[in-house]
């Protein structure tokens, strides 16, 4: 409905157009992931990746797929902007520290699990064995008759 | 050393200006990122950014950062090649999904270690409290007798 009267020419140029100052066609790569009213967008991926290399990246993916890649221009874009140094390799590095230190407390965190299974198992353990140990007396009662008798 | 033999003409140019065909500068600002001996890597920041925004991006940044920057736009740039779609951002969606994973292992660790340890808490309670009430049939029995007494 959208695309039909940006068609017919009764609505604004896509972001992309608006930008590159240049008349919006009915089969722009542009118009269907940038529109007239997210300008942002658009700004973000021509500063970094350039409109040429946006255009050619959407041409060589199927129409399927191309809504993603936009997407994850977008972000990348926006990463390299916040970040000009690091961009979303910066965000990379960050969720891998966050790797690192759940990995290391889940390992404790299993430890210390495994060392309390083992501390309880050996407790239950003695305290099984603490009757057998009470009743020795008496056996070694009936030994002592036994010696006695002999 | 090797930027001074390049001033004077005894190197190859950089591997952008090799790419670009163009003469290598003294001042050139890809050289000291781009060896002509590693072409592959300006290759790919060619191929996704485009060189005449590498060479802005580069240009904003002090000197100091920028081999910390270009390190990094090789990075995003051959995942954006290996994944036209996700590019970068695939390697950080699937990093989210590894913490979520080590997050909910890690609570069940926690849960798992809690548990062992208040039921090796009750446990030890109930078993000091053996003692008193393996003496209750004496007690008992004194009880009898007590009541034998009387």
């Amino acid at each position: 409905m959208k695309e039909g009267s940006r068609k017919h020419g009764m609505l604004a140029p896509c972001a992309a157009c608006k930008l590159l100052r240049r008349r919006c066609a009915p089969d722009c790569v542009f118009a269907p992931y940038f529109p007239a009213n997210e300008p942002q967008k658009f700004a973000s991926v021509h500063k970094v990746f350039g409109a040429s290399n946006v255009n050619k990246m959407l041409q060589e993916l199927p129409e399927h797929q191309r809504s993603d890649a936009v997407s994850s221009m977008v972000y990348e874009a926006n990463a390299r902007v916040r970040d000009p140094v690091y961009g979303c390799v910066g965000a990379i590095s960050l969720l891998q520290q966050q790797i690192d230190s759940l990995q290391t407390q889940l390992a404790m965190a299993q430890a210390e699990a495994l060392h309390i299974k083992s501390n309880h198992q050996f407790n239950t353990a003695a305290s099984s064995q603490r009757p057998a140990s009470s009743s020795s007396p008496d056996h070694r009662g009936n030994e002592a008759d036994s010696l006695w008798f002999y």
